[in-house]
């Protein structure tokens, strides 16, 4: 089956199950067997509860059942609350029964050595026999609050059920997820949907993304990611939700060297390159958030932003009720990338009418006037929506509700706010009190409780918009075979990548003195000389390199260059001496491409030179790429200003940069299969006109490391 | 007067006054005047409240009195709270009557116009003729918490008074300072005194943290900053606090252009450069933080953690009852520098025994065991806390202290670990009940809300230690007169800060061919030559400058030189030709000074060439700087590594650039009155034992822009 007809494939019986089979079930409503049975009684589960425990006799005022056959219909749903071993006959039992989906909630499966991972292979047989669909093991489960359907024994429900509302949390990790659960349910928009999917024997993040694509209840879909097991079905999946205009903000943990190695050890999963999650994030139009506290503040805000968006460079007016709180928020905008733009003159007039000591430009300091009349608020923001100068509005109203005094006074000025500019974006940054923050969220107001998160915020609503949703996606690139040994040396490699399409300067291998002599007078400058071979490693250490050689020279060159290498490398098969034209200036860029555990091939540019170790500038996307993805690669680099006339420096030829970008993207992809990773060292770009010409190329197969290939 | 005798001078009479006056009292107490008279009655201050107003009568239950002189007794605290010229002829009154301190809270004053800065200044000249203190105007006042003196209006006093504890608040901005008091009174430490200090006429901030330093009620002292005016007052109350050991804790605002932009039109005050705020912060021992929230929660785990103190590169145990908890703290850890060691094996050990399931290592996961079976918690913590491998033990607590079942049985094991292990740094992530907070911040366990937060606080915390606290401090510098017509040229800046040790390869100027190539021939190698004079800015352009010549051609290049000046530059005045030798090789650094104008002569190092200006890589600090602070600005440049043997590189003579920077700073204290601006560009740093020489230098004397000054 495609991975189209299979994503989110019987959801509904987890999501939406008629009845509920807990089994496991305990008396004691502390225990993990107990807490579900409690509570799906204690929200009003609406369905049939059946506790199944091989004692029988009541259960938490239920009738149980001793086992799976004995039920007396069969269930849509069955939680497995036993250990190990047990919960693997409940899911055979299941099965047999041909009860639709089971969520195995116990531990004791991948996450626990050699056994366990046995078991859970087990486990996923029998889902693949049967077409059972199993969410687990070791997970927390499923909520679903409209229908009071409870899939898991998290102490988040102890006390009471989230609210209601449209964003679904779809978590790798329970109590990540669960704790985001509690926090929505709180202060923010309200949950529809929860699922945590711990080991993914079967279903998996993918699944639950592309369900609640389809669901009529979820507008937001928040994802708690620590590892991806299926890149295709990732990807589909958050096409899927793209496609029915719901946004998905990721919160991928694992940014970090030490968070990876965590979460290796963790999930048992590949960990990927984190960098590479960011540009399969940005590609398929999901936004990625840092904390927890922005993922829920975010999925909030985006429940209350409705339709209404913004550009991805917005711009904003900042109104606060002390010169302070203006400046903060003038900081954070900067370095979120938010502009302050000055507000128009009509509007300064408006603010000057009702407030005569504000200050009217952005950032509007209303001062202390403003606490003392509450009443002028209104018509202060008012001017400022009627202005055209800034995309966004926003309002820091610090303890304004907290307030008795001035709390009704600002609701009813937001809501009639709301009512006369209902396109407006208007942000609030207020901490309480929660049932305000739900007020206004419930009109489309949206709300952050700091200055930070607030313009973090701004600048991921403009993310929504999704850059890269116009683009063209790269064209489809066939397989084909690489003929390895006849790219193992300099010269191999880069007859195949010139053919590709980079741009190499004409070089000559000269197998005798006389020939490179002969070469270096056909190329008529001076020529960089270097010997060629894959068993040498660091030409330059052995004397294995002369670089501006003329054509008298070129001779004996070739004779000082072979006795170096069989002196120091006697073993060394030797093909030749490569002659090229010594090319100078330009701006040197490293390019390269890896293969990536999870996405496959990918191909990055940096800043060339030593600098790029130093200053890390590089910019990296799934392959291949289409032209406009490799100018917005280049653009990316903090070192674009070198390219593009920085300090009086002539242009560079940054399209030739990214034509060579695009064809060792798609040359990577066609040999995938052969090729693990090429290095392009340097590309020397060169003033506009003049083009892009890769001096040194590298490719290394699979199976092979760097060191073992020739340098 | 020196600033140590009149810094804080008078300030008992703000902060713990006997009797208050509150003039323009009024019977609403919804009105300005009339709130602090409300706020001193609901709160209880034990002190005399004497209402002024010209009716007279009963002001809410009180007496009222018709002016300063009708007054009983003279008051120990005067309350302005009368409009512009009715707050000036308050404030005489009050100087007449012999009333030693009044805060005027009115609006009216320098932040409106000329007018306004006129009565400020009549407003000051009250002060300094009568000695009487005035803090403001435009103020938001005082709090002091123990003694219930309120000097303020402010809204987050209305509806309680914040929680006494041993956090002073001292802020420019009233607002901010007042949701800073608000955030601390409600789930933070406590406060012991609040100020807000406005305009600033007479009392500032500088005199509220020296006068914190001294208060017994005080252990920590949060200040939020808008600018500075008075840079000497500043430090020199940052060294008492420093002296005292109560930690200053910063919220700067104006990190940004933007910002620094709205700052200024606020304050009035002069921008600054922020970077070089950073610097005195550092240097006088002030933490500073880059956001409100984490000014409030830093500034009660610093109340929370007392005398405990941990290194500046702190090194974390993390413990989570979840996978996923563990990577984000491991992620927040990397992101601020924090690091993460294993877990010793005897801890490792000990934990296994108690929770099977759970991983072991750093960070350690609990799994969901520890729900389960709570009373796991302390022996797991213990076993952490025994283990040597790490500084600090980071609990995540989630939702742990909202769960009835839970919270005891956590909060006893935390209460029985800090009695076991009372110099453990131990730090819980946990967001509420704010009853719980403040209960374990009161044992002494720090709390932070978020785990991002945590780990920027025990980054912060390892700052207290305080890096640069044992460096010796600069020698003291005496000013000196420059003679600024003698280094108007190359030649004369080099020539005088030659003098001051910064090194320069020895050149000759030339006046003729003949002396340029006898000049040529003394060098004995290739020489660079260049034009000299003051009135010539971008010599290459003209063809003022020749590379590489030897001496036989010196003599031609002479008369080139000559011969291009007079053609493109006929009215300059032309001081002959500079003839140095050519010195290539090396990193180019570049190091300078400027003036700022609150904190004077700054220095500045940075990575040369065209770098630089993309990736704005440059470390500074105020003028003088010792050899030690030196180093430090050298290290902390991300191009580092360039010097210090980053890819086989040779070692850079990393100490002589060092003394170079010394030798500049110093040069710049002692012509502070005659040097603006000083560029050395570039440094030429080379390997180590080869020493660091400066191949070109321009002196920017006070009034002279840039580009007046030759290139």
């Amino acid at each position: 089956m495609s991975i189209e007809t299979t994503l989110g494939r019987g959801l509904d019986s987890i999501f939406r199950p008629g009845s509920i089979a807990v089994i496991g079930a305990s008396v004691d409503h502390r225990k993990t067997g107990g807490r579900p049975v409690h509570l799906l009684k204690m929200h009003g589960y609406a369905g049939r509860i059946l506790p199944v425990n091989p004692k029988g006799g009541e259960i938490q005022g239920l009738q149980g059942y001793t086992s799976v056959a004995e039920l007396p219909e069969v269930p849509e749903l069955a939680l497995i609350a036993v250990p190990g071993a047990g919960a693997l006959e409940a899911a055979r039992d299941c099965a047999e029964r041909g009860v639709p989906a089971a969520i195995v909630l116990s531990a004791g499966f991948a996450e626990q050595g050699p056994e366990g991972v046995a078991r859970q292979a087990e486990l996923k047989a029998i889902a693949d026999r049967s077409g059972m669909r199993v969410l687990g093991p070791n997970c927390l489960g499923t909520v679903s609050v409209p229908e009071r359907a409870i899939g898991t024994f998290s102490v988040a429900l102890e006390t009471a059920m989230p609210a209601e509302g449209p964003v679904a949390i779809v978590s790798q990790s329970g109590n990540v997820g669960s704790l985001a659960m509690k926090m929505l349910g709180q202060s923010g928009a309200g949950i529809s949907r929860f699922l945590a999917s711990g080991n993914e024997c079967d279903v998996d993040i993918a699944d639950a993304i592309a369900w609640c694509a389809g669901d009529a209840a979820t507008k937001v879909i928040l994802c708690c990611m620590e590892t991806c097991r299926d890149a295709g079905r990732l990807t589909r999946a958050l096409d899927m939700a793209r496609a029915a205009d719901k946004p998905v903000i990721v919160l991928k943990m694992g940014a970090s060297d030490a968070g990876q190695a965590a979460a290796m050890s963790h999930t048992g999963g590949l960990a990927g390159s984190d960098r590479v999650f960011d540009a399969v994030f940005a590609a398929h139009g999901a936004v990625r958030v840092r904390s927890l506290e922005m993922l829920v503040q975010f999925g909030s805000a985006v429940a209350a932003l409705g339709a209404r968006r913004i550009s991805d460079r917005p711009s904003v007016s900042v109104i606060a009720a002390s010169g302070g709180f203006g400046i903060m928020m003038a900081d954070a905008a900067e370095a979120q990338g938010v502009t302050l733009n000055r507000t128009g003159p009509a509007a300064q007039e408006k603010i000057r009418a009702v407030l005569p000591l504000a200050s009217s430009v952005n950032p509007v300091d209303a001062t202390a006037q403003m606490s003392a009349s509450p009443e002028t608020f209104e018509a202060l923001v008012s001017a400022i929506c009627e202005d055209d100068a800034n995309e966004v509005v926003c309002v820091m109203m610090a303890l304004g509700l907290e307030v008795p005094r001035l709390r009704d006074v600002y609701m009813n000025a937001l809501a009639s706010l709301r009512a006369r500019f209902p396109d407006r974006v208007i942000v609030a940054c207020v901490a309480g009190p929660d049932d305000a923050l739900r007020a206004l969220n419930g009109i489309g107001i949206v709300t952050f409780p700091t200055i930070d998160a607030m313009m973090e915020g701004v600048a991921a609503i403009g993310r929504l918009s999704g850059a890269g949703a116009d683009n063209a996606p790269a064209a489809r690139i066939d397989a084909a075979p690489l003929d390895r040994a006849a790219v193992t040396n300099e010269a191999g490699a880069k007859r195949v990548l010139g053919a590709a399409g980079v741009r190499f300067p004409q070089e000559i291998v000269a197998t005798s003195a006389k020939e490179a002599s002969n070469a270096a007078q056909k190329v008529g400058m001076p020529v960089a000389m270097k010997i060629l071979s894959a068993d040498i490693q660091h030409k330059s250490d052995i004397g294995g390199v002369e670089l501006g050689v003329t054509g008298a020279e070129a001779a004996a060159a070739y004779d000082r260059i072979l006795a170096a290498a069989r002196q120091h490398a006697p073993e060394a098969r030797i093909d030749g001496v490569l002659v090229a034209p010594m090319i100078l200036g330009g701006t040197e860029l490293i390019l390269g491409t890896t293969t990536d555990p999870i996405f496959g091939p990918v191909v990055m540019v940096g800043l060339g030179g030593i600098f790029a170790e130093v200053f890390r500038d590089t910019a990296l996307r799934v392959a291949p790429v289409t032209l406009p993805e490799a100018h917005e690669m280049l653009r990316a680099l903090k070192s674009f200003p070198l390219l593009d006339g920085a300090r009086g420096r002539p242009k560079a030829d940054v399209e030739s940069a990214a034509q060579a970008i695009v064809a060792l993207s798609e040359f990577a992809v066609r040999h995938a299969s052969d090729v693990a990773e090429i290095d392009i060292n340097p590309l020397l770009v060169r003033d506009a006109g003049q083009g892009a010409i890769a001096l040194d190329a590298l490719i290394v197969p699979h199976g092979d490391t760097k060191a073992e290939a020739a340098e």
